[in-house]
């Protein structure tokens, strides 16, 4: 399992993912899901992954070796942010065309779902869900994120907390709460940790920030955070439904 | 869809269910999902109920219908609440062999789930969650919870808080607080909410309270939660990552 977040703030992007992958609880394995494709000054693109590794891994391949020929349609290329998400799109109905049969004679369902953000010059950043089919949605003025993987356990408090005014430092601390949260209930999602934080208008990652075990403040941040929610619901009045009522 | 939790503690038991059922977002019904069977001074047993409506419902009037023939294993006779569990795994079986087959032509999954929880004279509080194979797992000391339904918004917060020795005023608060996430996530999940505390050693309902919109403790927690979320959210330190990290 995987989760990936990306919100989409006033002042820029941050992205989240996790980094475990797993078939089967005796095939654990760290991979990245996080890839960064920038030409400096000019555009900044983040693609996170989550579903089939395979198949994950394909689409990024294809994007990749795209990168340096002009007769195809590539991320450092296209025009704009709409272009770069069709771009990864069609790499994935192309891996879909060359290996959906043969998974569906293995009983694998084709599973892949992605997340493009970042800011190409000429436009404001921009962030998009791509879906197993290769279709999208992207983000609108009254969508401040987009999660896939395993999003329930760590939604609830994003949706309390973040706006497109949050600034990017708590929009990254909102993001770590999430990911601790699902990281306490669903044992397939697993550190290190992958952050990227993306200004707005620097055509560049501002920081990218790989969190394991160790770091010391992701540790405080998760002590912190227990704590705080235990007091804060301590705080809260009891019902009387067994007194008075 | 549905969200029901039950907590088993040291003093006795909470249960908390929603009470929406939908068929798409144009057939949104009310309907209860918490049933309580009771002899006073003898037995307390309470069934929550989750998934396909028509087979949870004929699962209860089934458990209805042989309470009073003591030909029948049923829930007032059964000497324990394991055989009360597999009083309702029986009837679960019944009636997936009268529907099953038939569901399947239409391409409808068999898809049921309860919790079974309470107490019965001569034995400690014990809670069960009841598979729609009519299998079933009982609560050890380690388990304090059992949910059904859309469980997982609401679980981080009950992880946090709830220990086999918190007060049956805590669980009620936290299964509210976490209810309120789930409501807050899952249009399918609402209101009016059927709370039930059981009191250990009293082989009777403590309480039983239908909460609705306009609940005042209800609507207290819901914004107190929120509020204080916010704050603790607050609190927590910043990120250096943008500065001089």
């Amino acid at each position: 399992m995987t989760y990936c977040v990306a919100m989409l703030l006033d002042t820029g992007l941050v992205f989240l993912s996790d980094s475990r992958t797993s078939a089967g609880v005796d095939q654990i394995n760290t991979f990245r899901k996080t890839i960064v494709f920038q030409k400096p000054d000019e555009r900044v693109l983040v693609l996170q992954t989550a579903g089939n590794l395979a198949i994950t891994q394909a689409v990024v391949s294809m994007l990749r070796e795209k990168l340096d020929s002009p007769e195809h349609a590539n991320l450092y290329g296209c025009a704009n942010l709409f272009e770069a998400a069709c771009c990864v799109g069609d790499a994935l109905r192309e891996v879909h065309r060359r290996d959906a049969a043969s998974l569906r004679e293995f009983g694998v369902e084709f599973n892949a779902s992605l997340i493009l953000g970042g800011q190409i010059r000429g436009e404001p950043p921009r962030l998009f869900s791509i879906y197993s089919a290769g279709n999208f949605i992207e983000a609108t003025p009254d969508t401040t994120y987009f999660q896939i993987g395993e999003s329930k356990y760590g939604k609830p408090i994003i949706d309390r907390v973040i706006r497109r005014s949050s600034s990017l430092n708590e929009a990254a601390k909102c993001a770590l709460v999430s990911m601790d949260s699902t990281i306490r209930s669903n044992l397939s999602v697993g550190l290190p940790l992958d952050l990227v934080i993306v200004r707005r208008d620097q055509y560049t990652v501002a920081r990218h920030v790989s969190i394991g075990d160790d770091d010391p403040y992701f540790r405080g941040i998760r002590a912190r955070w227990s704590e705080a929610l235990r007091e804060a619901f301590a705080q809260l009045p009891d019902p009387d439904w067994l007194t008075t009522r």
